[in-house]
């Protein structure tokens, strides 16, 4: 398989290129990684900031000395900034000399990512901060030391708004989150975003919904709704921006929003041009006829495994999609969804299936309702489910992502044989009684 | 479909007739049972003796009374001694008055669980309880407080001599636990029992291993290792004894473990006759061939409602065998199994894929291992999985049932995109490395 250059080195690139030497301990293999760091744990820097990551060592899951081990090449700060596919060579600038130069690949591998989305009222801001990679998270660590910050504002409500408000709560910091619109955390419905919003109160954070800053001035934010706020520090998400600018022109298909569609194999419509992390453009596994875009890192590291398989000539591990299975933790709320997003469902002809029930044994202390939304397409098929508890989300989602996958309706859900003891479930688990109110709506409707 | 008579009204048959009275406001339905109680949650017991379930009632499901409002008509202290499956009828014995009468029906259902077991050294011994049902909870409570016991000889170590032992640990009864053989709790693999063995220890558990009692004498258990340990009050659990033997000539099939085959009606050889519960035969859903008696709730649960819909005249719903799913918390370990008996394993050729991984990501803090056994077929089938973990049994355990349930096989496991962020697994979770290490194995031996 010759020479494999990989473009970007966190989670997806890093994963492809040890994938790949696994497999082929004699190709050369050259990674770019336009900043600092590469292979960091990302999903795992909120958690450094509140401490239950104890050390900032095991974010750091290989270096380019590690990987240097292993015989791969990698070159940070180096950035890939054209494609040739025709003569199958990249252009790279050495950010740091500002050296241009090419550099020729038998198969290529883009993992490039994306980059935080900024309002433009915060633009240049020096109180503001991201939480993407690990130097912005020593930024953080660090603004937070030597301006000894006891306050901070949080811009958006996704996975790092949220996972961030939670871990410097951890450290007693105050925190103002101000979202644009009325209920929080997108990812879920409505009325469980509403108990995340209690949620929230319950620990401190004010919440400034409907609002978003205008402009930031001697350490006060401006927001549209006309209140100011102290901001000493502010850290936003709001989403990222696919890095494939540098596609352009080079042959490779890249979607209006960036992303870069590819097939079973992680292929591009470029034969040896493979593509995979948060820019991979794939679809959802149960709905095939609808484009998925899954910024999450199960995705990235499954499609790594593929494509790593394919460029050392496997045609047997396929990538069949995604189910979009996600979660968060919320203090003491577990939040999670899999299969299609809400917009995408409506779509469909569907009904809904809305349980609550008690995670584990109701006689037993601490047990408490785990409320799951799920719906419904005509033939049974489970289009999105949605579920909120103080324990146990991620095994029903588990267990739905393996139901799902392979072709379990709503109606099969009474036949799975959960592990039941009362610490851990209900004789009938609640996805079991979903099942069964699956039945009964699907016949009240002649589906069954 | 007229009369229904329910011989049994614990977990099985009391759930069988609520689903049938749902689904038929009209039928006359008549539950005998033989002891003092119906359906109480019996594996909720060990837990009130502990005090994690607070209050006694919360074990009551349903009584005699509240039955009574749903039209169905239920006597205790009835014990039904002869059935007459050509006349249909059931020969009924009133414990309390002596009283001998005939009831016929239309449709006969069995639910008559098990008795159980007492080893010959301990029949007739005051100091020695079971638990089996409430009473003998009550029993149990009652005589540990009014003989201010203060050490408790256990003897069996199956899910009631586990549980027991850990519930009369949080009460700080000192606990010696007596077992036959050389490890611990038959369900699981002889290497994740020696975790079991140590954490007892831990918790201040005296282990007799390799030993029975021989008698007891003066509030003592002489073992059959010549030791002599104080036993002020015995609690033994060491299995069944079905309950079938007054099916003797009824035409009912009875197997010469005094188990009752069924279909996947829930239907036995006579037609109008169905069984559920710990004494009914069925087949392994993923090993058709292996007949499967799981003395579990999930299973009684399942059938119950298989075989009410099917006296009000369903075939839509099938019981499709069973997985034989287990789990139990053993202080701070859980502990579970699927698929196959480790004796059924043998005969079947296979490979084993022994996977230890963070149950969460690794360098969060609390991160501990599990360890995942499976028993993988020459076709992927998996067989059979053991695992222990701090954390997470349960989900992998109702994953897999789901994975199984639908013919998924070991190398499909990388396909089950789990819920992954750092608090609830890593990205690639230890069923998806089974998979992946299942793949290798298969290649490997040619096999993929």
């Amino acid at each position: 398989m010759g020479k494999v250059v990989v473009v970007g080195g966190v989670a997806g690139g890093a994963t492809a290129a040890s994938q790949l030497r696994r497999l082929d301990p004699d190709c050369e293999i050259v990674i770019f990684e336009k900043d600092r760091d590469i292979s960091f744990a990302n999903c795992g820097l909120p958690y450094h900031i509140g401490g239950e990551v104890a050390e900032r060592s095991q974010l750091i899951a290989a270096t380019p000395e590690s990987f240097g081990k292993k015989d791969v090449t990698v070159r940070t700060y180096h950035e890939v900034i054209k494609v040739n596919t025709s003569e199958n060579f990249v252009t790279v600038k050495n950010l740091e000399s500002g050296e241009i130069f090419e550099e020729s690949y038998d198969h290529l591998v883009l993992s490039p990512g994306g980059r935080p989305r900024i309002v433009p009222a915060l633009a240049g801001v020096p109180e503001n901060h991201v939480l993407h990679t690990l130097e912005d998270m020593d930024e953080i660590m660090k603004y937070i030391d030597e301006e000894d910050i006891r306050e901070v504002v949080i811009v958006g409500s996704g996975f790092i708004g949220m996972e961030v408000t939670e871990n410097l709560r951890m450290r007693d910091i105050d925190v103002t989150l101000v979202h644009r619109n009325g209920y929080l955390y997108g990812h879920i419905e409505e009325e469980m975003a509403a108990v995340l919003q209690q949620t929230l109160e319950d620990h401190g954070v004010t919440l400034k919904m409907n609002s978003e800053i205008d402009r930031v001035a001697d350490g006060y934010a401006h927001l549209t709704t006309n209140e100011k706020i102290p901001a000493p520090m502010i850290i936003q998400g709001i989403g990222l921006t696919p890095n494939t600018e540098f596609l352009r022109d080079s042959g490779v298909d890249v979607t209006d929003r960036g992303l870069i569609p590819v097939n079973e194999y992680g292929q591009t419509n470029i034969e040896n041009v493979y593509a995979l992390g948060d820019i991979m453009e794939t679809n959802y596994l149960h709905a095939p006829e609808i484009r998925a875009n899954i910024k999450l890192a199960w995705p990235a590291h499954r499609m790594a495994y593929t494509i790593a398989n394919h460029i050392h000539g496997g045609y047997d591990v396929k990538f069949e999609g995604l189910l979009g299975t996600n979660i968060m933790r919320l203090f003491e709320y577990e939040i999670g969804a899999i299969g299609l997003e809400r917009k995408d469902v409506r779509d469909i002809e569907h009904f809904v299936i809305d349980n609550q029930q008690n995670f584990k044994a109701g006689y037993m202390e601490g047990a408490s309702k785990i409320r799951t939304k799920i719906y419904v397409g005509n033939d049974g098929t489970i289009l999105r489910a949605a579920m909120i508890s103080k324990s146990g989300v991620d095994k029903r989602l588990d267990t739905l992502a393996a139901h799902i996958r392979a072709g379990g309706k709503a109606q099969d859900l009474i036949n799975i044989e959960v592990a039941y003891s009362p610490p851990f479930s209900s004789p009938k688990s609640d996805l079991n009684m979903v099942g069964y109110k699956a039945i009964e709506e699907m016949k009240k409707r002649g589906l069954y």
